[in-house]
């Protein structure tokens, strides 16, 4: 359990963490510190029982010893006594949550101690970030940002957690927007180009119906050990955030870069290290807007089956593959119409008889069934 | 160095990868297949020099031979030549980036060999991704995702990169796009709200004149152990993204919320955990979009001036805060204007004769000096 000192609880990050540790957090709160609210100390007091506090204003801290004269707790005051309150609390964290410089001696006395801490006064880096980085690593404490900027910057350093919700980008293809009826007179030669992506044939289709979208909520199941439930598709029309997670405590991590495939593949070569590549850095102002849209699963029903076909598991992803390979194929030789390909995918899944965990060989036949079962009802 | 085979090296994944090794990522081409563009193939074996290739298609792999006959190359061909290319190249990485199911085998077959897979293949995991996945941990290899979404996720899970730049957000304040002569005639209470975060009276302040950015800046230099020049500041009007890194490959990682100090708060708290706590997570269909502007310069000098001291370094960031807790102590009592809050600050940091390696003593009185003479020089 961490146990707390906070230095400057009335204010509004000390509030804000003595309510997170309301919440349930798993913390004991052994000192509180704060300027001249000896009210709100009072009632931080009552409910968080802290057996040491210090009012830095001398005239607030006689106030609050008699306002807390029914309590076992010691009230100090001023600077000398927020040195003792620390070295007395026996806390193991300093949460540094007091205004401008004022902070800096406290922060010092609390590394001396050997307590981490959870940094919220910049003051104390801006004035003394040299000293004061450098003690700390003697002392072999840590410095945790609790700046919501520096936070993002360290979690973005970091990594390790476990996924609560995988947010999977989509371009929304070059259909986005449109209607089923006009999705009917679709042809091959439209669907190829794709706005922000250059690549094959198969896979451009497959962005056109959203099929692709559906083949990597299936592929990141397996990549990542999580079910479908837990993937969310954004259709993200600029391709500059290429997927997310979010984590336990709300937090979401992203990876943003220029819509290169040579980012990921190099990363895939020189894991776990990166590599400088003579790709364009991404210029943020070169950005107009980042936008999120719900994917319209009505007019792109590809999504939704291979989502489906995920859920029933087995085989049936294996038939949805093969009879959506089938169908693309036929339809970039002109033999059917863009609409078609969900049917024929669809209609495949439905006559398919499933099995549980299939073997390679059964995996293959589901494949060839699809196909040819595809190919048959085409015609 | 990596020894790779590449599977589907003629389409886009795969010239792709050959391009990362032509720019000098430190790689052997052990072995190259396609499936007929055997023209393309021939110019790659020219140029990267594998030992061994295969042709799916028989035809184009025999009009191969021919067209590489001064070579000591080997030409397979079919479905047998694949596995049979994959068990002599002496690859450690195969790049899957075949089209469809029939990448299914191979990467099979390679995971057999004990290779590790750059997987570009969905396919693969969509039709036999329980099979694939258990097998490529029974032999222990790695499988590592090339699609542009997956390998996002991946990397948001990771950690342990060096910093190329820190891209430090910034909702811009109150007053985000007003002009010099509009900001002459502001006061404390206009500067009092925030519109995206609730805080306390100096750091509100400090945000509506971008000092608070300007502070942070410096105080992100010491956490991360940068230079401000690799710190760039984008102003983010909707506080969400909370800021970012990017990576020698210009990758970049950003962490992102809803604006609820709480987050941050917690995640100082329970680190290296993560701790469910009751905020809200980000619902990014409310967000409308998700912009980015230069900071103004002229109009809010503070950031600038910040940067500065950090630059002149020794005891001129404990000045530069200093002046502005005096001058913004004295904006609040309505002692002076919003545009004296940058002239007082420019005003104590060219008065003050700076100091290399201060000692803690020498900072406490820099702070109190720039306390001193910025109250004088305001009367």
């Amino acid at each position: 359990m961490k146990k707390l000192v906070i230095l400057g609880s009335t204010g509004s990050i000390g509030t804000q963490t003595l309510d997170i540790v309301r919440q349930g957090f798993p913390a004991e709160i052994c000192g509180l510190c704060a300027n001249r609210n000896e009210k709100l100390m009072e009632e931080q007091i009552r409910e968080f029982h802290p057996k040491v506090v210090c009012m830095a204003d001398e005239k607030a801290a006689a106030s609050l010893r008699t306002r807390v004269s029914d309590l076992s707790v010691t009230v100090l005051s001023g600077e000398q006594g927020i040195a003792e309150m620390l070295s007395v609390c026996g806390a193991n964290l300093a949460v540094a949550a007091m205004v401008g410089i004022s902070g800096l001696l406290p922060v010092i006395t609390a590394i001396g101690l050997g307590m981490d801490i959870a940094l919220a006064n910049k003051e104390t880096l801006v004035a003394a970030g040299d000293l004061v980085m450098a003690f700390a690593k003697e002392q072999g404490v840590k410095i945790l940002p609790v700046d919501s900027e520096h936070s993002a910057i360290f979690q973005c350093l970091l990594g390790g957690h476990t996924i609560k919700k995988i947010l999977l980008t989509a371009s929304g293809g070059p259909f986005f927007g449109r209607s089923k009826e006009e999705l009917s007179l679709v042809r091959a030669q439209d669907a190829l180009k794709h706005p922000n992506w250059d690549m094959g044939q198969k896979v451009t289709i497959d962005s056109s119906t959203l099929m692709n979208k559906g083949l990597e909520v299936i592929e990141a199941c397996h990549l990542f050990g999580v079910s479908p439930d837990k993937i969310e598709v954004l259709v993200h029309r600029q391709s500059i955030i290429h997927s997310m997670v979010e984590f336990e405590d709300n937090s979401v991590i992203a990876q943003l870069g220029a819509p290169d495939m040579r980012t990921p593949i190099s990363f895939a070569l020189s894991y776990p290290e990166r590599t400088k590549f003579s790709g364009d850095s991404l210029n943020f102002f070169d950005i107009a807007a980042l936008t999120f849209d719900k994917p319209d699963m009505q007019a792109f029903p590809c999504l939704a089956l291979a989502i489906r076909a995920k859920k029933e598991g087995g085989a049936m992803t294996a038939v949805l593959n093969g009879a959506n390979e089938s169908a693309v194929a036929a339809f970039l030789k002109g033999e059917c119409g863009f609409l078609d390909i969900p049917r024929i995918v669809e209609n495949a899944m439905e006559n398919f008889t499933n099995m549980q965990n299939p073997t390679l060989q059964d995996i293959l036949e589901a494949d060839q069934w699809a196909k040819e079962f595809s190919a048959k009802k085409r015609i």
